[in-house]
C-alpha cells in the first residue's frame, strides 16, 4: 500500500489542475492507461505537472539518444537505486519501445558487470588515473 | 590512496599470471595504458583474470547493443552507486567510443530524471500496476 | 517473511530482559501496540535495549529540532536507503505527530529534488566550491 | 575534476540562454556567487533552466515547511546517497538559513539513527505491520 | 513477478547450454533444488555460465576465509544494497553452513553499527586520517 | 574538509564529557591515537558517548564472531554504502587484527560477487523462493 492516496479517475476528473495533466499523459501516450505513479503525484498538482513536463522533455522528444536507449539507462539507474516499481514500469516501457530479449539480456549483463566493478573499485579505493582527468 | 598495492609495470612483468592478463588488456585495447583498476586487481590474479574476461565478454564483443550504449548504461549504474572512479573511467571510455556533448548531456538528463522519480516512487511506496506484471 | 523470529507477546512476557524494554516502549508511547521491528530485535536483548534507548534519546526528547522535523528527516534517509518498512513506519509516526497533507507533499518534493540533483552532481563529478569549505 | 566543462562567467555571458538563468540565480539569491553545480549544468541550457526552476519552486517559496527544514531534509537524502558535493553545498545553505550547532548535531544524530535502523530492518526483512497500512 | 521468464525444469532440459549449468549446480550443491535466480539467468546462457563459475570460484572453494564468513559478508553487502531476495537466499545459505542464532545476531549488530557510522561519517564529511593511508 | 569542527586534543582536554570518552578510547585501544571520526562526534558529547559505547559493545567484546570477521563485515557494508573514510579506517582495523593479503583478496572477491548478483537479482526482480521462507 502507498503512503499517499492513489487518485481514481473520478477524483482526477473533479480536479481541473490534475485532469489537465492526466489528459496530456493520455494524449501524449495515445493510451487511456495512467499508471499509479501519476495517481500518487496527483496529491501535489504542481509537482505532478513539473514531473510530467520534465519527463516529456527528457524521455519523449527527439534527441541525441534514441528513446529505447533512454529507457535502458533509466532501468540501470533504477536497479542501482533498488526501485522495484521503477524497474517494472521502465522495463515495460522499454519493451513497448521495441527492446527484444537479446537487448534485455545484454542490458542485464552490463548492469551486473557495473555492479561488480563498482564494488571492487570502491573497496580498493582506487585513485583516478590522470589520463581520465584530461579534458572534462 | 588505495587500500591495496597498485602494481607497477615492473611488478607485473615479474608475475606471469598477471602479465598474461595485462598483455591481453594491451592487445585488446591496442594501447599501452593500463588503468589503476587492473593494477589493484593484480593482487589477486584469478580475480583479475575472471574480471577482465567477463568485461571483455560483456563490453567488447559484437552484440545486441552498440558499445557506446553499453558504456552509457555503465555510467548510469556507477552514478547511482556513487563510484567516482567508475564514472571517470567509463565517461572516458564513452568519449573514446564517440559519445558527443549532446549525447552526454542527454545521458545526464535521463540519470537525473531517474534519480528524481526513483526517490518519489520509493517515498510514496507506489504499488506496481498489474499492467506491468503481464508477461515477464 | 522475516529472516528472524518475530516475538509474540507471550514470548516477550517469558523473557525478562526483553519484557523490560517492551514495557518501556509501551509506557513511553502510551500505547499497547509494539511494531514488528522491536519483535525482531527481541532476538538480541542487548541490541534491542541499546537501539531503543538510542531511539528515545534521538527522537523522543525535547531538543533543538521539533519531533515532526526529526520524523521527516528519518523518512528522507529511509527513502534514499530504499527501506520500505522504515518509510511506512516513520510516515505513520510523522502523521501521528501532526504531519498534514501539505507538509507531506513538500517533504516528497524535496526528497525528489535532492534525488535528482544528487545524481546530476555525481554524474558530473562537480568539485566542491571553495566557498563551501570555509568554516567547518 | 568534473566530467563536464564548468562554465566561466565569460562563457556564460556569451550564451544568452545560460546567462538568463544565471541572472535569475544571482537576483533570487541576492549574491554574485554562482556555485559549480550550475556551471556544470550550463552545458545543457534546457536542463539548467528546468533544474533551477524546479529548485526555486521546491526550496525557495513560502510553503508548509520552513526553508531550514527543507535544507535539512536535503542534507539527509544527500548523505544516504553519498553525494559529497551536495552535503557540502546544502550544509552551507542550511547554515545560511540559520541552522545552529545544536540543530546540526541533532540532524546528524537522526541521520545516523536512521542509517542504523534502516540496515537492521533490511537485514531482518521485517514485514510491514498492518497498523502502518491503514489510511494511505 | 520477475521482469524475465523463470525457466521451468522442462525448459531447462530442452536447452543443452542451460542444462549443463543446472546439472553442475545440482551436483556441486548435492541437491535437486535450483533457486529462482538461476532460472532467471537461464535466459542468457553465457551470463548464466559465467555467473555460476564465478560464484563457485569465490564462494565454494577452500580459501583464506571459511565459507560461513563469506556468506555473512554476502549478507552484509546485500543488506546495504537493499536486495531482499539476496538477503533471504544468503541467510538461508549461511544457516545451511552452520550459522547459529548468536552469530546471526552479531552479524545484524555489526551491519547496524556500520550503517550508523557510515551515515555519520558521510554527513560530517570526515577527512581520512593520514595514519590510515600508510601502506596500501 | 569536514562540515563540522574536528576537535584538537587541547579542546578535548577542556571539555570533561568529551575527555572522558577520549580517555576510554585511548585506554581501550591501548593507543594515544584518536582518529578524526571521534573528533567530529565530539561536537555532540551524548552522541559521541552513545556511539563509542555501542561500538565497544558490538566490535570489541568476546562474542560469537571473531573480531576480524566483524571488521570484514564492516568493510563490506561500508563499501556498498560508498563510505570512503569507513573503508580506509576499517581496512586499517582489520589489518591491525591480523587480516593478511589472501584474506583481504577474498573479502574483495566476495564483495564484488555480491555487488554483481545484487544488481542482477534486482534488475530481474526475482521472486523469493518458498524454500527460503521456511523458518525465519
Amino acid at each position: 500500500m502507498a503512503t499517499v492516496k492513489l487518485w481514481t479517475d473520478a477524483e482526477v476528473d473533479a480536479a481541473p489542475a490534475v485532469k489537465a495533466v492526466f489528459d496530456d499523459i493520455r494524449a501524449t501516450r495515445k493510451s487511456d492507461f495512467v499508471n499509479n505513479f501519476w495517481r500518487g503525484l496527483a496529491n501535489d498538482p504542481p509537482l505532478l505537472k513539473r514531473t510530467w513536463e520534465s519527463l516529456k522533455a527528457v524521455m519523449m522528444v527527439d534527441g541525441a539518444l534514441d528513446p529505447l536507449t533512454r529507457e535502458m539507462i533509466y532501468i540501470a539507474v533504477s536497479t542501482a537505486n533498488s526501485c522495484s516499481y521503477c524497474i517494472h514500469s521502465h522495463t515495460a516501457a522499454a519493451r513497448a519501445r521495441g527492446m527484444n530479449d537479446a537487448q534485455h539480456a545484454e542490458l542485464l549483463a552490463v548492469i551486473g558487470m557495473a555492479g561488480q566493478t563498482n564494488h571492487l573499485v570502491t573497496a580498493m579505493q582506487i585513485p583516478v588515473d590522470e589520463a581520465f582527468l584530461v579534458g572534462g
